[in-house]
């Protein structure tokens, strides 16, 4: 929820030289997106999405990120593509920033979905991971197991600050998933591209309940598939008590598994990736809990949230294993 | 720079239910109005702003600042104007906030005005203050001498944590304004309705630079016409190292005064006004920068601007009144 940058109408207009997408006719910054300054673009012929990207978002990721958005789009999927300027270039800059200008996706995110949405959501999280089989770049993934173990580290004894026994929780979470989080380069488990950000918040839906919209690719990265799943369940399969609403899981997990059939070893496997889901939003909602900036433009996430998600798949392993088992 | 109430869909839809301006196909929470939650909807038939109305506004306020919206563009300005719901009402509720929702004003504000950009506005300036002498509604300015002292003695000594000198700077210029401001109710001074918080921000030019749109005036009010220049001047007469340029200031006032000429008592009460002006601004930046709430949303604006502003007017008393009496 922020404007980092402030682009004046000067900048803009020289900018928007390179392009054939008209002249501005509006430019608004928007209240979206934690880690760059988004601006509502209107032109004399569309509607666009004008991304600046700020110091958290590494330069060299972005065409692994730009590319992918394309991708998805040509696959058919409605993921905001990337806007070429008149030489084919996506990624320029602007007022000193890496910049690129995204089309528009209609459609409004939904706080709390119903079971259709979540399957509408797993239908089209399965035809992502289908379509991105032939997407030929790879990025690692530093929120994955040694993005924890650093995290975890940094947070330390501080996370009692935000909850009592938080400190402990994490470092015992920890253990636990160094020694049962699946190594990659030697499993069976389906690895690729995941978005690996898939909140309601990034899915636009039309009132028929349609996803019209996959926006913020800027966590996309290389990982398992099930991790991906895991990461959705969570945030698409709980109710707005965070309790755990089995009619949504079995609804996602269905539509999912129709397209894309997960293996034995995957469902095997979901008890770790769900406690790793969990965890890596949990870390990050922690180290931002205690680094909060005086004066900063983002609201920051109380971490119960996912605390109280972590300790529900400590406690049911089995949750959603035993539905995979019977769909 | 922020969204305070977030809106859900299923709320939008229902309050939509109202309107005859289609449904929603998009909704963005844009980093717009200090004051105010503002959202981007953009439905199958158009674009508007949806504002919620927050705790710093008052909501008996709202008619004023609607109504006068409404009056401005019926009399041909480019004014943002209220739409109305099915009944015929403006104000409505949302998510517990007062709520409307207003058109979508094409246009670019121009953070450095050249002096084309200030001649327009004071085209534009002389056409309210014309065009709503027949306005029939009244609105107090709390913004005003008695406010200021109020203000003053909040910050008191604290003002010098900001800068040093300025507690003492506030309360002579209290002083010197309590002596000299003229009272409006046995003044031949021009009196009504004013916009108050004509910033460039507030402003949206076409690329011909004419205005193409009038935004946020939830600071107007009953007040002398004269101060609403002085504001514009302090503004939009500056440039971006906050000095005077005598070339926009004399653009923006030949402008000015073809519409409507200044009587001789207005020339001649013009470096009271500025000085007025300028410690308005000075004052309640003074204040939000001592009263700045950890992990705000918004971001708190230097005073040393307008302290340096308001040092030029009383260092230099004549610099407008010469230029308005060779106009």
């Amino acid at each position: 929820m922020a404007v980092y940058t402030h682009v004046n109408e000067n900048a803009l207009s020289e900018f928007l030289d390179n392009y054939d997408i008209g002249s501005a006719t509006a430019l608004k910054g928007i209240a979206e997106g934690v880690e760059n300054s988004n601006y509502l673009l209107v032109t004399d012929q569309s509607k666009f999405i004008l991304t600046l990207y700020e110091k958290r978002v590494r330069k060299e990721d972005l065409p692994f990120f730009l590319d992918l958005m394309r991708h998805m789009s040509m696959i058919g999927l409605p993921s905001a593509e990337p806007v070429s300027d008149r030489k084919g270039n996506v990624l320029k800059t602007l007022c000193g920033r890496p910049a690129a200008v995204i089309q528009f996706m209609p459609g409004l995110s939904v706080d709390n979905p119903a079971p259709e949405h979540c399957a509408e959501m797993g239908r089209i999280l399965a035809c992502a991971h289908l379509g991105t089989a032939n997407f030929n770049r790879t990025r690692t993934n530093d929120l994955s197991l040694s993005g924890w173990q650093n995290l975890a580290q940094q947070c330390g004894s501080d996370a009692d600050r935000c909850h009592k026994g938080l400190a402990t929780a994490l470092s015992d979470e920890v253990i636990f998933l160094t020694a049962n989080w699946p190594d990659h380069t030697n499993s069976p488990l389906g690895y690729g591209v995941i978005h690996a950000d898939f909140f309601p918040d990034n899915v636009l839906f039309t009132k028929e309940k349609t996803i019209s919209g996959l926006i913020d690719f800027y966590f996309a990265c290389s990982d398992f598939y099930a991790y991906d799943l895991a990461i959705c369940i969570n945030a698409w399969c709980f109710d707005e008590l965070h309790q755990f609403s089995i009619e949504k899981a079995r609804a996602f997990l269905t539509a999912y598994c129709q397209k894309r059939p997960l293996t034995q070893e995957e469902i095997n496997t979901m008890p770790v990736f769900l406690r790793g889901a969990a965890l890596r939003f949990l870390l990050t909602r922690t180290y931002d809990w205690l680094n909060q900036v005086d004066g900063a433009l983002v609201r920051v996430k109380d971490p119960l949230e996912y605390w109280q998600k972590l300790k529900f798949h400590q406690t049911n392993p089995d949750a959603i294993t035993q539905n995979l088992n019977t769909i």
